[in-house]
């Protein structure tokens, strides 16, 4: 019989167990983000504090709990330990990105995980530098990684993260902003806005790792369908109003006439697309090595409420 | 007798030379960012608009030109051309500096490299964002370098870029605006602002080309002096109004109430402080195999009238 505090050998269905893996993550990886931000009382303050602010402020830590999933499905759980820093890069750049995002020149948002937004606290050109400071922070400390994963890491952020991935995306979205709704054109907006850095965040955790190309191909097409699945979701929580839960401003997308999933085909049918996105995920990683923390991902990832 | 088409053997005061070195620089540069930057006609087209916009709009090429001599120095004309691509990404990086250093939460300038800057053209949203993808190319070319001094070069360049480097710098001189001018807090903007970035466009073609701690450091000092009094000239040419030549908004520092070599200790001392360190520099580097053009460079940073 399975040791029941294994999370990776339980039940498949068991999304508590899951979520209380994310529990143990987010515990980690808030400790890792504290050692390697720049401490709040060296100069540049504003920056180092803004940093700090933005990073510190919560979040579902979603995109290190599926680093250290790839690291623990590549290699276990001395692996997941070593991929502590990885898993606090890629939140470092999402939230470089949240900021940016924020900005009044674009999504112009006054609340961001249920805290004023960067701007509001420290004005527009210290949340413009300290995006640029949390950009540049996640380069230096994936080039900091040990052995020869280090480079290949790099890459896989930048390209995550450049026009063909999550900047493209922002763009796509800045553009659609009041066009007729379009299925085609949101899916390929939230495959790049968010979908590119989620299925690199698995990938990333499986490179450093060692995980080979085979594990890491089946991850890459599971993380792009959990990846969808939850901006679908985002969206129709969105779409709901649940403003407190979700730590922005409700109802904001369909404020600025954003290009939403609910609003190309409806609430009903983006639940839908969003459950059979997350079956579709499970099917791919049958058989992989803790394969009940992928699949309780991704029944997760389409039930949250917030 | 040196063969007289080899510039670095000719002469050390030859500073014509050094100047068709730069412009046989810059051909090359120009060429590898054409090559590595995006294409225009692909999507997200605004952003890849503005990344070439404002990357192939000019400028003095000073860090490709430093990164390139790094790698004749430590390595010879091979390993120069080897070095490209790193040259290329350290001009990304300038560029995605500038471009958000003038939008209007920050410097707020209309003009750079002689044309229209690229949020007057492009919109903030679109400035920010190419900014964000060029910040994220240059660090997915360090990446790709071939052999093991990816990693490093990662590395270095996140350092100069960083808190602790060009975002702390920029930060600094945001802060001290309409402060009483100050040469020791000028020259630490200075050194973090530009010199941090000079200093390892040096190091970085140098650590591309195989080159050791010994050579390394004697360049970080020569970098470090060059890049301050690059700096200084600069504010000089500024203090002088010579707009059109600089190809950004002649007085704009003075008007805003910029912390300036100048206005903290007037034009003659400035001028008189950024020979010496020319001549500082040039002392660091007496008996580097490629010295001529280290001693140009030196001489031409400081006798520039652009």
């Amino acid at each position: 019989m399975p040791a029941p505090e294994d999370p990776a050998r339980v039940n498949s269905t068991a999304e508590p167990t899951f979520a209380a893996y994310l529990g143990s993550v987010s515990a980690r990886v808030d400790g890792t983000l504290a050692r390697l931000l720049p401490p709040e009382e060296e100069e540049p303050r504003t920056i180092h504090r803004a940093m700090r602010y933005s990073v510190m402020a919560g979040g579902k830590r979603l995109r290190p709990a599926l680093c250290l999933l790839g690291a623990r499905v590549a290699g276990g759980e001395t692996a997941e330990e070593a991929a502590l820093p990885v898993a606090a890069a890629l939140e470092m750049v999402h939230t470089y990105s949240l900021i940016h995002d924020d900005l009044p020149a674009m999504d112009d948002d006054d609340l961001r995980r249920g805290r004023p937004s960067c701007h509001r606290v420290f004005g527009e050109a210290a949340a413009i530098l300290a995006g640029d400071a949390l950009h540049t922070l996640a380069f230096e400390i994936l080039g900091s990684f040990p052995g020869p994963a280090a480079a290949p890491l790099v890459r896989e952020l930048a390209r995550a993260c450049g026009t063909r991935g999550m900047v493209g995306g922002q763009c796509a979205d800045l553009e659609a902003e009041g066009r007729p709704p379009e299925v085609a054109l949101v899916e390929g907006i939230h495959r790049r806005k968010t979908g590119a850095l989620l299925a690199a965040s698995l990938r990333m955790g499986a490179m450093a790792a060692g995980g080979g190309a085979g594990l890491l191909s089946r991850l890459d097409a599971y993380g792009a369908d959990v990846g969808m699945a939850f901006q679908i979701v985002d969206d129709v929580l969105d779409e709901e109003g649940l403003g407190r839960d979700l730590g922005k401003t409700p109802g904001k997308d369909r404020q600025r006439g954003k290009m939403t999933y609910p609003a190309a085909v409806g609430i009903e049918a983006s639940r839908s697309r969003a459950l059979a996105l997350a079956a579709g995920a499970k099917e791919r990683v049958r058989g992989v090595p803790g394969e009940a923390l992928l699949l309780g991902l991704a029944d997760l990832v389409v039930n949250r409420r917030s």
